[in-house]
């Protein structure tokens, strides 16, 4: 019975690629199996309630296997019609060209970039070690019990994230982690054997994982017996499984078979050896209800038993020490308005950003996270919580390790599980989260990432350590909020801003000292600009964030000694502040002359003045003391105040 | 005498950091035992003529040890003098906070990001590779010879990039490179036990490395034994060697060592358990001229040797198949003004590009590269050319596998020993090279980076693979010089402006099919920017690049229908364009209103145009056919020319 299934799914996802004419066959017919078995066999999910919280989670890394997954979801029950199916990769369907996350029910994350959807479910098994400590009960039995799976090509093991996640979850020892490698010694531009030669197995054992070999990738016997002792196993699970790119078809172990659709003929004749009739699109019903009705049997007493223990143990219990667990359950809202805010005496913008974070983390339980190694010079600490390290998942502090990549992807990956994950290095090294910020952004996950050292001004370290264009870059991904307050309001303001809302956020935090300034506010900060000098017979309007809007302040009172007056705007936020309204954003900048002042490209402020008006640095620094970089850039106070004046008086 | 003079080493690396009151004394007292050993007694160096190129290179990967290294090379003879020591970190000094390639004699690459150094070192280690082929001599001995050797922290292991680098090193059998990883369990968030608990050893074999192992990281006696192993071994070395962070301070062991200069007293202790007098800057005279001497007098045969054999055998040789081979010696350029260009019979630009690709190589030896295993896709292969392959080193084409973060260090490596490198892969993947790029930028280096699938318009992949936001920030890059031609015209103008200078350059190519427009020229491609199509009583001037000019030239002569006349401009280098005289510049924007097309966040020309002229795409694509996703976007042909008409009659 398996095999005329597992042939329906093989032939459902090749019919969807030649329908689209576009698609990979072979890793539909080499990884059909293991997707096939997991799903059949092991994974404790519910098609009819897709979203139940303590389900397993398998994400498919290779995302470009995205008909073989589609494909088994449909047979195993989840809300996809064959219609469905046949719109495979065209205009507004429930089936794109990659898994994408809230689109496809039973679709976990988006994939495609090889390498990010291994590192997310690292994220994800990380997420559930973390929630099954707090959701223990009385009898100290946790209700989520949950392992991730996760399929990877050659591809996904090759990329450098891949790495730098499995190395973490072996020294953390996720043993709910269960990866499924689909060996086939081909990628996109053919055999592996002059690229990645390595012993993959003994490299994962090296990382602290279980490893296991499955020969024949299409024997199901063998690929349950592996699975099953992967369950079991004390450490993170490796299975190498050893497969043939598009097997059965006329191109099988040719690169050719991996991303283009079969010929006709081929199609013909690979139906007629899966003895399935050569008509698109068939499905045998009675398989698929047999399928159906063997999960819901084999995961059907887990499922009721998790729903009644929640609703009687949890639901209704008023016992506010379950109020955290219900937050992960029904996303029941926490806000930060009930915090007695108080003053800090430092003029470090990092400590009082620890500050604000120590506050947030009191009140919002799901709000924790990390630094790439630098959370000793980044301050993104959590005082009153532990570390989370092998054996002791209770606390709050991740420590990423020196892994800018994977903490994105890993933040990713709690976000999914209703976190409200943080992550901190410096900003000239934000590049290295790019990708996975990018996905953060495409699949409106709230995660927030904190830059500290923001400009040339770090100085010593020198121009490798130096910010000049990763502002700009950051806030020209789509769906990203950048934040980049001046001080303790502004901080808070920015965090309320970005606990108000799903987009992910960025809140750029300078190195150097910052000085409270009276006319700012939390409240006005939410708005993104805000005046912050009002000035009688303005000629001018300077608007900068951060330590450059003490620098526009300074300013404008110099200039006033030469009767020359100019308005101050804060703008901790542009990208909050250009989706308010006509009437506020012109009641901000009014009429006159706008000129921007920020230690960075600052392109995105041609959104709201001339780039001749933005007084800006387009190159990078050099290793000197903050005052040599700055007077080496012309950004030091006396050049900037000769570039307003000339600015003005043009 | 080692102990005394590596004691002074030490010495003068931490009087430095104090000096500079900024710093890293925990590596200086870790590594300097691994670094002075290496430069004393396995190091083929010559310190008078520091670029001498078969010279042994060394790569301090760990680049926060910038202070070691500048110390051991005053030690060593090379031109440093005690005051730029005493300037370190101080602007316009020869001793910056990080090492940077073309400052200081002696160093041989920019570092600082960690896992970059090791990377490229990867890179110059398959550099050496090619050339040795390439520089054999009539009795088949290569006048090519010479190692790899790079310090690597945890830090340095712990990034992905550094694992992608390394496993293909591996899989190359790249024996000329030494890895010399400093062991000592400690990072800048303190100890490694809970971020990095893998068996680093173990990991190195799988990926095929020998390794060894130094027990006392302090025992020169150890180290020269290792090393003197490794230099032997047919694989890449790793030697996994056992330091102290911070040995010999009070605060040795303790992550407080990692990046604060040590106290007074606590220096005071050190220098006294070393006996060095208690003086800043002291230098035993007569401890730093033996080392000189004993290096000179360790190497002097292998450099005369290699001086006489090139100026025998190949500078004053005039055969011509020792022409390539001066070029890398002798920065002799090559021209590509002589190639009799053909037209090509195909509309796609990745195969336009490609002829072109295989004129260059044809003409200069050291246009090589690769793709990160998407060649088949980029079209990005030399025809006439073989692979390089472990025991094949001849080729030009380098699989760099599914590995974007170090195909980007590996280039930087080769473009070290003066090759013009390239490697190509996605547009929307261009994140993942974006450190690499920005490396390339720091130091100047003439690598190529090819990025295909140009924008939305790919389609069916979805928006994981639709480049939206990546163009803007490629352009974002100081030094970076970014080209979008339209035909063959364009890239063949293109290259002839990228193989002018010894900028890095991004050569953006669209995945759909083009024209050939009469009015382009790739003399005028060499501008930047330049007139299409020129009409009397124009009221407007239309600017695009890469297959945006085809729609503009559409929209221009749609526009004449209803008797409005628009000019085209073509752009297929913004940067290059803004670099030319404002009489130039004028002459083609003129007066009347810009309008700019381009699919992508296209936020830099408003260096040119105001923002609202700009007819562009801010948000993310979607997985359906290219026709459906541009209707999606807005981006159809009608919409767009709606929007200019729009613009127009405001």
């Amino acid at each position: 019975m398996d095999r005329e299934t597992l042939a329906n799914i093989k032939t459902l996802a090749l019919d969807m690629i030649n329908e689209a004419n576009s698609g990979h066959p072979g890793i539909v017919l080499s990884a059909s199996p293991i997707i096939y078995t997991l799903y059949k066999y092991h994974l404790n999910i519910n098609p009819i309630n897709p979203n139940w919280y303590n389900r397993d989670r398998f994400i498919m890394s290779s995302g470009h296997g995205s008909a073989l997954l589609y494909a088994t979801l449909f047979m195993c029950g989840y809300d996809l019609t064959l219609d469905d199916l046949k719109k495979f990769r065209s205009i507004n369907s429930k089936t794109p060209g990659h898994p994408e996350y809230n689109v496809t029910p039973g679709v976990e994350c988006t994939t495609g970039p090889l390498g990010e959807g291994i590192a997310t479910a690292v994220g994800i098994a990380l997420g559930e070690k973390i929630l099954k400590e707090r959701a223990k009960l009385n009898n100290k039995k946790s209700i989520i019990d949950f392992n991730t799976y996760v399929l990877v090509s050659d591809g996904d093991l090759m990329e450098g994230i891949s790495y730098e996640a499995c190395s973490l979850a072996g020294t953390l020892k996720l043993n709910n982690l269960i990866i499924l490698y689909d060996s086939n010694n081909m990628s996109l531009d053919g055999t592996t054997d002059n690229t990645f030669k390595e012993a993959v197995k003994d490299r994962f054992e090296a990382l602290g994982f279980d490893t296991f070999k499955v020969s024949d990738g299409n024997s199901i016997k063998q690929l349950n017996l592996e699975i099953t002792k992967a369950k079991r196993s004390k450490k993170p699970a490796f299975i190498e499984i050893k497969t043939h790119l598009g097997y059965g078809s006329k191109l099988q172990d040719t690169k050719e078979v991996h991303g283009t659709p079969l010929t006709k003929e081929d199609l013909f004749q690979l139906k007629k050896k899966l003895s399935i009739p050569n008509e698109p699109f068939y499905v045998d019903e009675d398989k698929k209800q047999d399928l159906i009705s063997f999960i819901a049997n084999r995961v059907g007493d887990k499922y009721n038993n998790f729903v009644n223990l929640y609703n009687v143990e949890i639901k209704s219990n008023l016992d506010t020490k379950y109020k955290d667990i219900k937050f992960f359950f029904e996303d029941e809202t926490y806000g930060i308005s009930n915090i007695n805010w108080k003053n800090t005496n430092t003029k470090s913008l990092r400590n009082i950003n620890k500050y604000v974070m120590n506050m947030i983390s009191k009140n919002i339980p799901s709000f924790i996270g990390g630094s790439a190694d630098v959370s000793s010079s980044t301050k993104t600490y959590i005082d009153d919580s532990s570390d989370i390290v092998y054996k002791n998942y209770k606390g709050k502090n991740i420590h990423y390790g020196v892994r800018e990549q994977a903490s994105s992807a890993i933040s990713n990956g709690l976000a999914l599980l209703n976190f409200r994950p943080f992550i901190s290095t410096f900003l000239a090294f934000s590049d290295y989260l790019k990708p996975g910020i990018r996905m953060s952004a495409l699949m409106n996950l709230p995660v927030t990432y904190i830059f500290t050292h923001d400009s040339i001004a770090i100085g010593k370290d020198g121009p490798t350590h130096e910010p000049v264009e990763q502002l700009t870059a950051l806030r020209d991904i789509p769906n990203l909020c950048v934040y980049r307050p001046v001080d303790l309001k502004e901080t808070i303001g920015s965090y309320q801003s970005i606990l108000s809302h799903n987009n992910p956020s960025a809140l750029i935090i300078s190195r150097g000292n910052t000085n409270s300034i009276n006319s700012t506010s939390a409240t006005n900060t939410q708005k993104g600009g805000y005046v912050v000098r009002e000035v009688d017979n303005y000629i001018a309007t300077l608007v900068a964030s951060g330590t450059d809007l003490i620098t526009a302040l300074k300013i404008s009172y110099a200039l006033e000694k030469s009767n020359i007056n100019v308005r101050v705007v804060s703008m901790p936020s542009l990208d909050i502040f250009l989706k308010q309204t006509k009437e506020y954003k012109e009641s901000i900048l009014k009429d006159k002359k706008i000129i921007v002042i920020e230690a960075s490209t600052a392109l995105h402020y041609t959104k709201i003045t001339d780039y001749n008006n933005i007084i800006n640095i387009e190159s990078f620094g050099t290793s000197a003391s903050s005052e040599d970089v700055l007077e080496y850039a012309n950004f030091d106070i006396a050049s900037i105040y000769k570039k307003v004046y000339n600015l003005i008086k043009k």
